[in-house]
């Protein structure tokens, strides 16, 4: 294709970048001069999120409240499907595709026998829920993170620092306690526990690697202090004291390295050649680091979406209060990467729209042919800060940093009888707004600069009063990633450097960003004349935000317990 | 009419009550034997509530932010237009109508020279918008309000705690300090300050009379102590020191009396006979007190309609926390007469149904051939106490008691993803229920029994749900008024005492009450389950109330102020 172009002295390069998401699973192929994209396909899982029944014909099995699986068939049907598809789209010869790299939700995990072969494959287990892939929205370990957490404090383990204070029911070992609690004839079975983005790479490869993204991120690994002990699981349960060299592994591989080759069978299907490197496995939020520019400290990477994941890059460790995790190598080999995330952003708005917003402007938006964050962003941006005379809580999902408490609700304080849609709408966005400050301001506290942010995800490009108010907000220039599928150009990057320079590919990440991600060259300045009056609002927001936030048995508690208590009738 | 059915032996008497609302007026011809109503007919006024221009056809005078006035010859219309529409609608002959009485929103007032002429109706004041009537919700005068209250706090005086320690700029001296400030020519030109009451009373009789009612309401008046002194109103402006002689009358009757008789010109007005007795004026809240049949202490009238007004009955004055006055005649000769009041009640839920339900709800309405609050009330009917996780403060339009402060808003917390407009519409009821327990606790922490609670107004029939909530918060059994027209009812009723029983009439309230009002069969019990759980959710509610009502310059007070500053630009 490129050939065309009468470029013959200069061979283009290629590779594919494969992005799990929670619905469906899209291959890019990308150029690795420039980091365009080529041809993509997304594969639609056939069964999605599994949260009410298996998809078993034979059998009715119904799962549980807060359930949340998945079948790793619908990843390999990926790799079948998207990839070939791609690669048709693109036109280009599957030899000038130097490598493939994943990226995955995190934590989704499955137990495997020896081989890799999912328990759920097998007919002996796959009328048994724990024998299935456990997604990241799988909620119903929180009674084990409970344990996690309470045995944590009690023997006063120094890793639970680097979480926030807080380990989530949706990481990894919350899930291996829940199979081991709920099901220990599936935990004895299962040879291995392992994350799917491991499990994907292996079945490239036919060899089990470990990443040190989810391994530190979701399965409290360090590279210098490793795994917890084994007397902490011991005190957690008996039963769990060596499952990290029963069913984990303690090599723990740095992202940006080589997991190895394809093998023949996934070379056919994916239509790629056998022996082309894979990348190790790595995380969709963090791979979208450096397809969003940012190889080094003092730029913030907003992935911003239904919630907002962030990632800092730091040249050492801090305690930053209420972040998800750092970990050394986890996103960019030789740096710590911070995350942090709110867990309640676009799907705030789009509550809002849904459940609270009257009719006219649904006509409003339907005569103009748009939708309705459109109609309410024209008229939201039409107020000057301030003027809604309302401030809110963006607590609609809980709070993730730096609170780490879902249990936390939404708050709207200074209704009116002239308060409109647009009044609320805007103050919700500052509301994240000010939450994203809060995070922001944790991480400077903590010595860890916050110069710009980066953002990126779905949400920065269709919201240009989002991002104004985000610069107002937090007082930074907020830059744009120009790529509308950062992570699976993200995939990409590390697979050029799976492959290396003499393949045709990269020798390092600092390398492959600088050719292959780019900047979108509009940015969003701060306003001077909003600053001083955003930085009373946002006092208004921390005074509340503690006031609410830190009460331990506070008043969003109660209101949740007495909710509890009256659906139990 | 009624001799049709052949009960020529005893002649049935009649009454006419003619209530002023603030964009109509509603006469009713009222069966003096059991407060049946034999016809009525509405008049919208000509000019409505005057906000933006004055109605002059050759001058253009605009109005300033929150003036609110009316044209006095719309009053008069009202006894041309509607009185004899009733009175033809009934069937009854004049002969037969012993009396005629009125009531009236308060305060609205007017300037008018010797004779009772309106000075907006002389040529040359038409022009000057302080020459209008002042409407009750003319808001303009409220630095006139806070001079009033810093000066009376200022020299302590004592009549300051019977108004729950603070006078609204929609009372009396408020608007006539701002004609004396910002028109003095007009203050000048006026002989009389008079309550729009008082004027249709002395546009019937000839004679000009004061009530007690809006004198001891919204004239500081009380029956011991009389007016405010002359020194107060000279320490507050010069020109005021001599008001009350100069502009108004220390002469001060009690309700339930008789102004005089009708003159031959409103005779010819309203097709009554010359001599028919007049009483004297009345206002609309507190002449339906006993149209609910309450003419004694221990049961709270609830006036519920866009806001909600309350009055009491005691058999002693007590200085109740928040309460808009207490006026002894002012309601019931012989008792005390305590007024409170929320500021926002029906008109919230009906902002809420106009800005925040979404579209599934209106089209539901729609198919249903309902309204929205139906729809709602249905939803909202089928959760349980505390279900929907939600406490509000029902502020969106201030609070009147026990917190007495406009610049209050509203609050709603507990909201998350799962939150639908039943929700809220249920937690904004819940709100107004536990505002109204606050009014309750508060009479009876003073000492003044609350046994149980009568119910009147547009509200209450229209919204069960509603009613069993105030059941079921205040712990109090909820009965209705059977009349739909409390206030012209009760207009009608003071009309029978006016005449007495000499006449056919009643010798005073007590009487005609028993006679002339009842109660709807149905009454709201308290559930015993509810209890508990809203005893837990108005503990909440009280502790923000508590937290966001009594800190002086708190967050909601800031947030205006904010807004008014983005406002000014």
């Amino acid at each position: 294709m490129k050939g065309g172009r009468g470029m013959a002295a200069t061979r283009n390069r290629y590779a594919v970048g494969v992005d799990f998401g929670t619905e469906s699973g899209r291959a890019v192929v990308v150029d690795l001069a420039d980091g365009s994209e080529q041809g993509s396909a997304v594969h639609p899982y056939a069964h999605g999120v599994i949260d009410r029944r298996l998809p078993l014909l034979d059998a009715e099995v119904a799962l549980g409240h807060d359930w949340a699986l998945q079948d790793p068939d619908d990843y390999v049907r990926t790799f079948q499907a998207a990839v070939p598809a791609a690669l048709a789209r693109s036109g280009v010869d599957p030899a000038d595709v130097v490598g493939i790299g994943i990226d995955f939700t995190a934590c989704t995990m499955l137990p495997t026998v020896e081989d890799g072969t999912p328990l759920c494959r097998l007919p002996e287990w796959r009328r048994h829920p724990h024998a299935w892939v456990k997604l990241w929205k799988h909620h119903a370990a929180q009674p084990q993170a409970d344990r996690i957490n309470a045995v944590a404090r009690q023997r006063a383990e120094p890793w639970l620092e680097r979480y926030g204070g807080r380990i989530s029911s949706e990481w990894f070992y919350s899930k291996a306690l829940q199979i081991l609690d709920e099901a220990p004839e599936v935990y004895a079975a299962a040879d291995r526990l392992i994350e799917a983005a491991d499990w994907v790479v292996w079945q490239l490869t036919g060899t089990e690697t470990r990443n040190a993204c989810t391994a530190g991120y979701k399965a409290i690994w360090s590279k210098d202090d490793g795994f917890p002990s084994d007397d902490y699981f011991a005190a957690l349960h008996p039963g769990l004291a060596q499952v990290v060299d029963d069913k984990m592994s303690r090599t723990v591989v740095p992202v940006g390295a080589k997991a190895g080759e394809l093998t023949a069978e996934a070379a056919a299907w994916t239509g790629l050649r056998p022996g082309t490197a894979v990348a190790v496995a790595n995380v969709d939020a963090h791979v979208s680091v450096p397809a969003s520019t940012v190889t080094g400290p003092g730029r913030l990477v907003a992935v911003m979406g239904t919630s907002t994941c962030h990632v800092l890059l730091g040249r050492e460790a801090r305690v930053v209060e209420g972040m998800c995790g750092v970990v050394e190598d986890g996103v960019i080999p030789g740096l710590f990467g911070f995350e942090a995330g709110q867990s309640g952003v676009g799907d705030i708005f789009a509550w809002f729209v849904d459940h609270a917003v009257p009719p006219a402007f649904h006509d409003a938006a339907r005569r103009a042919r748009t939708d309705v964050h459109t109609v309410l962003e024209r008229d939201a941006a039409a107020l000057r800060p301030g003027e809604s005379g309302l401030v809110a809580l963006d607590w609609w999902n809980g709070n993730r940093s730096v609170l780490v408490d879902g249990d936390l609700t939404g708050l709207l304080v200074g209704a009116t009888l002239r308060t409109r849609a647009p009044d609320v709408y805007r103050a919700l966005i500052e509301a994240t707004a000010f939450g994203t400050r809060v995070i922001v301001d944790a991480f400077e506290e903590a010595g860890v600069a916050v110069d710009e942010i980066v953002a990126c995800g779905g949400l920065p490009e269709r919201n240009p009063l989002l991002m104004q108010i985000y610069a107002d907000v937090t007082g930074r220039e907020i830059k744009l990633a120009a790529s509308a599928q950062t992570p699976s150009l993200g995939a990409a990057m590390f697979a050029a450097v799976a492959a290396g320079s003499g393949a045709g590919g990269y020798d390092d990440i600092v390398e492959a960003t600088a050719r292959m991600a780019r900047l979108r060259s509009h940015r969003y300045v701060p306003v001077a004349a909003h600053g001083p009056v955003y930085d009373e609002l946002h006092a208004e927001y921390l005074a509340l935000h503690d006031q609410f936030g830190r009460d331990p048995g506070g008043v969003m508690k109660r209101l949740k317990a007495l909710r509890a208590r009256a659906l139990a009738g």
